[in-house]
C-alpha cells in the first residue's frame, strides 16, 4: 500500500516532521554484506545540507545520521536499516498566525482538508526536511551500486533557473562539484549568482530546472508494463517536494517530432549495440538499454516568500500573509542531491527486481 | 510488486499481446453494488478503437469487451472482474525480418536484451494494443465514479501535434467528441487534417501532447509522501506507451516563474476555498484541493514508418529497416482515451485509499 | 494489496466464479524462457478435478486450460500469463431457496454481510472451483521450479480423515499416486474406503488432514520477519477453503515438549550440515534449512450435506435447510493437489524475492 | 514486497537487532485525529517486559517507547509514526563461542546460510526482542480500534504448557491479568508455577498453547481470497518467533469431525444473526461472521538452553554447546502480549481495508 514508502525490493519508508524531535528513513530489502558506515552516508547529507551556501535557508543543522540497525562490523546484514537524524535547530517560537492560516501554494490547506490536523511547525510533514531521510537512503543504495555495477554513475545539475538557461555548448560534468548551483558550466556561474541575488532582494523565490544524467547503467532494467523504468523514475521525481513537471531524453518536446527525427537509429560497437543518438534518454518500452539515462524536472518557486499574499484561515477569515523565517530562494538547488539519491534508489531496486526474475540473465545478439 | 499491475486498492492487471488469442485486465478491488454491464464499458473501447479514423491504423477490430467474472445480475459483486478482449484481426503473416531485427526507436531491443525472448508479432506486449485493456479497466473506475462522485467528470483532448498547438482562447470542451482529433476547438480542425496527412504521405510520423482535466475531484485525495496524486497521476501517463514527459499545472514551465507569480491566492468562496488561479493544476503537497486537476504529456512519434532506418538484428548484423504494416501517423490521437482511462483509475484508487485511512472525513474551514 | 492476488514477485491472482463462464489466474513476475504449454499444466488440472473418483463431487467437468498469454513458442516471454478455464457444467437450475437462505457453515451469510451481493450460484466466488485457478498457476511455478531447483519434489498426501490416522511405520510416498485417497500407504485404503462410503451413505461429510512434503529445497528461503517461509506457507494453506489449522514440523504438539527434546542436533554431512532431526519442518527463523520442509493442515467437513440444518434467509426468517446437490463426503481429498500447488508457489515465489536481494548467495560452511 | 513490514492499509515495519543501539516500528496508515501518547503505548509493553516475574529472562530493560513522529498535540496526524525503544542493558561480553557456533534449534544457521553475516549478538535480528516493536504496533492499533470500534475486546490467555492444559471449566477471562502465566483459571495457578520451576531446575524449556479471543468484532472484515481475515491471522501468529502451529475455532481438531457436528447452526437474534455454536471461530469463507474469533498457536520450548547439545561451528567441526545467559523457560508466556498486539493490526488492517472496499456499508438481513 505503502503511503510513505518508496521502491519494489530496495524500500525505505521516510518518517518524521520537520521540528519534530526526529526524522528518518527505515530501508528494507538492502543486500547483506555491504559495506556501510555512517561517514559513508554523511557524504550525501552534506551536499544538501541547508546553510551549505547563501542560496540555501540559514537554518543551521548538522543533519549527523545514525545508523541505529542493519549495520554489523561494517557490514549491511540484509535486515532493516534504521537512518536517524535528529532535528537540533528547532527554535522555539510563536507559530500564532502560521497555525492557523493557509500559506498559498503550500500544502497547509491540502493537509488540512485531509487529515483535519496537521503538524503546522516548519510545514510538519510536507516541508523540504523530509528529503534529508531520502537523501540518506539514497546513500545506502549508493553503496550496493558500488559493489554490484561498479561503472555506474548518477550525476544531478542544474539546466535552468528562473530565465537563465544552461548552455550545453559549454557543459562540463567535472564543473558540478565547484559551485553552489551543480552548474555544469564554471562560466555561467557568476551570471546565475547576480540572478539569485536579485531575487532574494526582491523577496522572491524563483523555479528551476534540474537534469539527473545516469551513466553506465546496465540494459535490461524495467518491468513492463506497470513497473517501468521511466516510470518509477517520473514517479520518484515527482514525489519531491515542488516538482511539476518530469521528462526522460526529449521529453515534452518530443510531441514536436517526427519520427524520422526521433528514432535513435543503431549500429554495432564493440561491446554490443550502438546507439547513433540519444533521443529516448536511454530507455525504450520501459527498460533500459544501456545508453545513458536523462531524466530532467522542474521545481516550482518556492510560496514561502517574505512578499505579502492573500489567503484565508481555519475560520474562513480572508487575510493577507507573510511567510517569515528562513527560506530558499531556489529550492531547485536543494533537488539535486535528493534527485541523485532517488534515481540511485530506483536504479538499484530495479536491479534487484530484475535479478529476481531474470537472474541477470541478459539476451545476446551477434 | 506489480509488474503489470496498476494501482493500490482499485488495482488491475493487463495481460495479453498484440497477436495471441485474447487480451484484457483483471480489475481487483472494485467496490460491490455498482451497475456494470458490458455496453458500458465498450463505449469506451470505441472511442480508443483503431480504425475509427483515417488517421489511426487500419487494423480492423471490434474490440468487443467480455466480463468474465466478477458481476452478477448487472452488478459488481467486489469480487475480481475479468474483462477478454478477443484478438480476431491476427493475420498471418511472415515476421521474417522483424522477428530477427530491431527497430530503432522501438522496444524489441530492450525486450530482447531483458528477457533472451520476445513475442515479435506486431510488437507482442509492448504493442499500444495493451491499452486496449487498460481503457476497459477504466470503464470500471468510470462506473464507479458515476456513483461515488457523480459530479466528476475526465476530459482528454489534444493540445498539440508537431508544430500546430490548441490556441486556448478557442478552447470549448464541448467540441472534442466532434473530430478526430479530441480537438477542443472546431476552427482548427481542417488545419490538423491538413498537417497529419502531409505527415502521412511523407511516410512520417509525428508526436503529440495530451491534457487531462478533472473536473469536481474532491479535496483531500492523495497520500504524502510517496503515495501523491501527482506521483501517481505522472507514473499512470508515463507508463502509457511512447510518453516521455509529464506536467501537472504549469509543469515545466514552472522553472521560469516567480514565487510572487506562482502561488496561488485564496479567498472564501461560497462552498468553501476558492483559488485566484491554477498553477498547481489542482494538486498541493500531493493532495487535491477541489480545483481542476491539470495533466498533461507528450507522446513521441511512433518509430514504426515506412522510410527506411539504420539498425542490427540478432546476428548483429547492420541492416536498413523499413516497418512496412499499418501504423498511426500520430499515435498522441489514440493516447486520448487512454490518458482518461488512467486518469479514471488513479482518482477512484485514491478515493478508496482515502477513505480506508481516513474514512472519508474532510477538515473544515470557517 | 492484493485483495486477490498471491506472492510477492511470483504471483498469481485467480479470477471467476463457480457458475460463470470461465474462471482462471493472471500470473505474474515468471522467469522468462521456461518451456511451458496446456499440457504440462493439465496434468496437475486433472489430479484435482472433480468426478475423477467416487469421493469427489460428479461435476462433469473436463476443466481444460488454456494460455491465452506470456508463452510464445513454447516458452515463457516474462509477460503475464492468463490461464483460463471455461466452465462448461453449469446445469440451469432454479436457485430459489438457496439465492435467498444461507447454509449453515458456508460463506454465503459472511459475503452477504460483507458485500451485500453474492453470486449465490454453486458458492459463487466462495465454491472451491476457484481453486482450480490456483492449481494451474501451481502448474507454471512447477514448471519454472523444474527448471531452477531440479532436485526439489513437493508431494502432499492425506494424513488423516475423521477417525482414521495415517499409519507413519507404512509411509511409502510411491504408494500417493495408487489410490483416490493421495495416501502413502497402499495396506490402509480398503479400510478408508469403507469409513468414507459409511460416511457418504449417512448424508454427512468428513474433515481430514493434509501434509504436504519438501524435498531437496535449498537453504537460505524466507525473508524474515514478515516474509518468513513458514509464515507464507501457513497463510497459503489458511487460504485454502475450509482449512482451520496449519502446522510446520511438529505444530501444535510442540506445546508439549521440551527443549532438549524439541531442538534438531546438527553434524557435519559430506555436503554440508546434517540434522540428527526434524522436530522444526526444515524451517528456522522463518528461513529453511536445507532439511525436508514438512507442513500439515485441517480441512474441516463441507457443511454442504444432505442432512437439514436449522438457518435463516435474507428475509430473516428461521427456516431448515438441505443443501442438494454434488458435494464431496470429504473435500480434504482434492485439498492434496491444490496444497501442493500452493506450497510449489511459495517456494517459487521466496526463490525469486531471495536471490533480488542476496543474489542467491549462500553463507559458507567449513 | 514487505520484507519486515506487516499489513495493508495499517502496516507497520519493525527494525533493529537485539544488542544494537534501538530497535523499534514505523507505523503508517493510521487514520488522523487518533488520541495517542507514550503513555498508552507503554502500558503495553509494561505486560511483555522481560523481567516482570521470575518465569522470564531477568534482563532488565526498561524498555521505554518513544514517539518521534506522527503525533501532534497528542493525536495523531495520519503521517508515519516511529516508535523506538532504546536497548539500554547491552552487556559488554565475550560473544567468542556464540559467534562461530550454530546453537541447535536456533535461527543462527539459517541466517548464516541466507545472508552470510549475522548479529550473533544476543540472536541479533531473530531475538524475540524483535517483538517488543510489534508491542509497541498493536499499543497504536488498539488506540485506533478504541475510537473506531469501542466495543471490541482482545484477551490473549495461555491454554497449554507442556503437559498443563487449561481446564476451560474454570475458564474466567477476569483472572488473565492476576497471574504470571496470562492464566484464565486462577486455581491452576499453583500447578502451573511448581511445573516450570521443575522445568527451570531441570535446566531445560517447555513449550506452550496461547489462544487469543476477539470479542465485539464487526462482520464483514476479511477479504476473500488470499487476504482472508483468518489467513492474515495466520501469518500474523505464525510470524511470531518459535511458533509451530495456528489454528482458528476448531483448528487440526476439525480433521475429526462430520459435517452434521461441524456446521453451526444459525437462529435470528435481537440483533442480526445468532449463531447456535462456534465451531468455525469466528470466520466464515475469510470474513468475520459477528461472532467471537478464536485464535490458537504453539509456540515451541526455546532452544537457548543450559544442557549441553551436539552442533557444528562455522568451520565446520563437531562441537557441545551450551546456550549461557537469561532466558525463559517458557516463552510462550511473553507470546501473549504480542499475540494480542498482532490480533490488534490484523483488525484494525481489515477494518480499514475493507472500508476502502465496501466504505463500511454491510448487508442486511431481515
Amino acid at each position: 500500500m505503502s503511503f510513505n514508502t518508496f521502491g519494489r525490493v530496495f524500500t525505505f519508508t521516510t518518517w518524521g516532521e520537520s521540528h519534530g524531535p526526529a526524522l528518518g528513513a527505515t530501508v528494507d530489502g538492502c543486500p547483506p554484506g555491504v559495506a556501510l558506515d555512517e561517514g559513508w552516508i554523511q557524504q550525501f547529507l552534506d551536499r544538501r545540507r541547508p546553510g551549505s551556501s547563501k542560496f540555501t535557508t540559514q537554518r543551521q543543522e548538522p543533519d549527523r545520521v545514525r545508523i541505529l540497525s542493519g549495520v554489523f562490523e561494517g557490514r549491511t546484514t540484509g535486515t532493516p536499516i534504521q537512518l536517524m537524524i535528529e532535528n537540533t535547530d528547532q527554535r522555539s517560537k510563536d507559530y500564532g498566525e502560521i497555525a492557523q492560516a493557509f500559506r498559498p501554494g503550500h500544502a497547509d490547506i491540502a493537509y488540512h482538508l485531509k487529515y483535519g490536523i496537521r503538524d503546522y511547525r516548519g510545514g510538519g510533514r510536507s516541508s523540504a526536511r523530509e528529503t534529508a531521510a531520502r537523501v540518506a537512503a539514497g546513500g545506502v543504495a549508493q553503496a550496493v551500486l558500488r559493489d554490484l555495477v561498479p561503472g555506474l554513475k548518477i550525476a544531478g545539475y542544474m539546466v535552468q533557473m528562473g530565465d537563465l538557461h544552461l548552455d550545453r555548448a559549454n557543459f562540463d560534468l567535472a564543473e558540478i562539484g565547484n559551485n553552489p548551483f551543480f552548474l555544469p558550466d564554471a562560466g555561467a556561474v557568476p551570471a546565475w549568482e547576480d540572478y539569485l541575488n536579485a531575487i532574494r532582494k526582491a523577496q522572491d523565490s524563483v523555479g528551476a530546472a534540474v537534469e539527473v544524467l545516469i551513466q553506465g547503467c546496465p540494459p535490461g532494467l524495467g518491468a513492463p508494463v506497470y513497473a517501468k523504468l521511466d516510470t518509477d523514475l517520473a514517479a520518484a521525481m515527482m514525489s519531491i517536494n515542488a516538482v511539476k513537471g518530469v521528462e526522460i531524453g526529449e521529453g515534452m518536446a518530443a510531441a514536436a517530432l517526427t519520427g524520422t527525427a526521433n528514432a535513435d537509429e543503431i549500429r554495432m560497437g564493440n561491446e554490443g549495440p550502438r546507439f547513433l543518438s540519444n533521443h529516448a534518454g536511454g530507455i525504450l518500452g520501459g527498460i533500459s538499454t544501456g545508453q545513458d539515462i536523462v531524466v530532467r524536472f522542474a521545481v516550482k518557486p518556492t510560496s514561502s516568500i517574505l512578499t505579502p499574499r492573500r489567503t484565508i484561515n481555519r475560520k474562513g477569515e480572508e487575510i493577507e500573509l507573510i511567510t517569515k523565517g528562513r527560506h530558499d530562494p531556489c529550492v531547485g538547488i536543494r533537488a539535486v542531491p535528493i534527485a541523485e539519491a532517488m534515481a540511485a534508489c530506483v536504479v538499484l531496486d530495479h536491479l534487484l527486481l530484475d535479478r529476481a526474475q531474470t537472474g541477470g540473465r541478459r539476451g545476446t545478439i551477434g
